[in-house]
């Protein structure tokens, strides 16, 4: 058994338990002061504070130096594994073009579904460790993965088997969403009901066999896939014991965000459009808000009304949405920043945000995302005094030390 | 003599010459490929594309391996050497609290000067030494420093010395500016022209005396230094020998852009307000407009029109502003970003603004802000295939090396 003992912690700040169900606590936080952790192989043992130390021997101590240590950050919606980049949209995106007019165009999500299809998985594999290394190293040490830019048979299996060895090579912990309605394939165009049924009869059967996805995702969207393929392709996901995610309400409300509560979503996505008549699902089902700030930052969109929904006792998550069209930055840190700058969201509130609440939202609530005693020990040890200087000190990478399983990584 | 050679570099993307005069080639960018460089003794001696290789012997080997290399980045604005921290406002900023009422209400830049005034000038010097390591780090070789949270000649003149050791210690090229009307220090509320009548008579005869600052600027701003005092000071300053600096039109526009022009200065500062009348005085004056993007992000305020001032021929920085209070971030990466986000600039606008227009506006634009023979070596090499990369990265820290004249410092 290693033993490892993290001392001299200036201020411990955790989220206590999980706001994914109903009557919101997202603002509270339990705050211990000249804290110290002991952890037992990887998982927290001891947490005590006012100066005092745990009992026993360590094999390995670590000086917190008197900064503010949080849980480890988890990243609750991804798209990270693609082939390419789409730097060059920069110059259409100037002269005035938005998301459909580019996907109308024959570029967008097809054009990385063109280089995803072309690169092997050795390639995307070897991109998307750099990816992960970097997320770990600005404190993330969870995250979620969407398959979603192969969009057919072969491919999205291809890159739900890149997700699934990412998960075993890397220190971090990965959880696999199923994403094949991420946007009609070029073979089936205008044929968005045939492409549905396929990936039902054909896709979600093999993904369920081979335990390739522990969620399915759809983009529900007028321009996408309407209310009606959505709950198609949903209910059939849940009859095969996947649970559920949504993309809804990103550009127009259609329903997506009522499906997700009517089907017990895990998790909707977006919410940029929500009415309330969708907020008041996301309350009914339990199901969490996954917020993505910093595409609405890169798109220069309204930012969703994650105050008016913390406020209906919505469990609010705030994530990266890191993918190469609408939201190039995997920097949570970022999102954290925006979550008080444009969510108005307290510094409590975010870091609930992008700690348990997104935990719970990809099914891990009870292992990480709050430090508590029997919990696997993730955390980061901050180069600053308080999580208000993290919120703060925007543009720095404030990670100082990232612990995973009780083992330095950065 | 030592001779380094920088090969392998995929493009070499540099704007040529000095747009800070009339005449806007802002948008215009050399690009080269397959080049190299040849260094000698940190500064260029040729530059060579095509695959072919300077001639002669090396001592130093640099291989960018087929990436973008630009000059290194000029932050032309900020104000980086300060005491404390502000990170506790953010609650009071949820709340509703703007600028001026935090000012008003004793916070804000006033709990800075207590903050400077109390800190040595060691402690000054080793905080922000870690600053500048980390902007070096960003990609940027070249920085402005204003005092101005001293507002006391003692506190000044402090400043003032810790910038000019700060320039000698580090391998950052450092441009002083005395700011010394940045804000009414307590000693003299209501009595904004005696504090003015103060700095002219005493500080600013021995901030010249001991040669410690090149620009003066000045908060221009209703509530602050109204256009009377501005007029006093930057006319005392001039006739001193000091060049100009103005920061004029961020909240209201009370005349501070047309003295600018008026004056010949070298620089506006922030402008998000300016008038038609603001920009025709700047075009007049030869005056660099110095954008401060991530200013208006962390307000949330709107931004400057940045792009109506290219097209009126003024030439467009990009600085990072940063401070305590309005800006706590020293990321110019991210400011390149908002400058396509926001401004909507182009790529090869963008690398003008944050490389040879605060070159200029700094008094270096015949030393650095651009790649050319005969200047020093200073450069990025970025990791990323072409600019547009770093543009559309947001978040990541997209230097992979930083060279200082010639010498590898990241």
């Amino acid at each position: 058994m290693k033993r490892t003992l993290i001392k001299n912690i200036g201020i411990l700040q955790t989220p206590s338990g999980c706001y994914s169900h109903k009557g919101s606590k997202q603002g509270v936080n339990v705050k211990m002061t000249d804290a110290a952790i002991a952890v037992e192989d990887g998982i927290i043992k001891e947490i005590i504070e006012g100066g005092r130390l745990p009992e026993g021997d360590f094999d390995e101590e670590i000086d917190a130096e008197g900064n503010v240590v949080t849980p480890g950050l988890v990243d609750g919606h991804t798209h990270l594994v693609f082939g390419g980049y789409r730097q060059h949209e920069i110059a259409m995106k100037l002269a005035g073009a938005g998301y459909l007019d580019i996907l109308n165009a024959g570029g967008g999500i097809l054009d990385t579904v063109r280089k995803t299809r072309e690169a092997t998985e050795e390639e995307l594999i070897q991109k998307s460790m750099g990816f992960l290394d970097e997320m770990v190293g600005m404190g993330v040490t969870t995250t979620e993965i969407k398959s979603g830019y192969g969009l057919d048979y072969e491919n999205e299996m291809k890159l739900l088997r890149v997700i699934r060895e990412l998960g075993e090579k890397h220190c971090m912990d990965v959880v696999p969403t199923f994403m094949g309605p991420h946007a009609v394939p070029p073979e089936y165009e205008g044929k968005g009901d045939e492409y549905i049924e396929m990936i039902c009869s054909d896709i979600l059967p093999a993904v369920r066999q081979e335990n390739l996805a522990e969620f399915c995702d759809i983009f529900t969207e007028d321009s996408v896939f309407n209310a009606e393929q959505s709950r198609k392709y949903v209910e059939c996901a849940k009859s095969l014991g996947f649970e559920l995610k949504i993309h809804a309400d990103e550009i127009e409300a259609i329903g997506g965000s009522e499906l997700a509560g009517e089907m017990g979503a895990t998790s909707a996505e977006h919410l940029i459009a929500i009415t309330e008549s969708g907020m008041n699902a996301l309350a009914e089902g339990g199901t969490t808000a996954m917020c993505l700030p910093a595409t609405s930052f890169y798109l220069d969109k309204t930012y969703a009304p994650a105050r008016k929904m913390i406020e209906k006792c919505i469990p609010v998550a705030i994530a990266s949405d890191f993918n190469p069209g609408s939201c190039p930055s995997l920097n949570l840190q970022f999102a954290v920043n925006l979550g008080c700058l444009k969510y108005k969201m307290t510094p409590e509130e975010v870091l609930t945000a992008v700690t348990i609440n997104p935990a719970c939202a990809i099914n891990r609530g009870n292992i990480v995302g709050t430090l508590e005693e029997g919990k696997q020990a993730d955390l980061v040890i901050w180069d600053a005094p308080d999580f208000e200087m993290v919120c703060y000190r925007f543009g720095s990478n404030m990670a100082k030390h990232v612990i995973k399983k009780g083992q330095l990584v950065k």
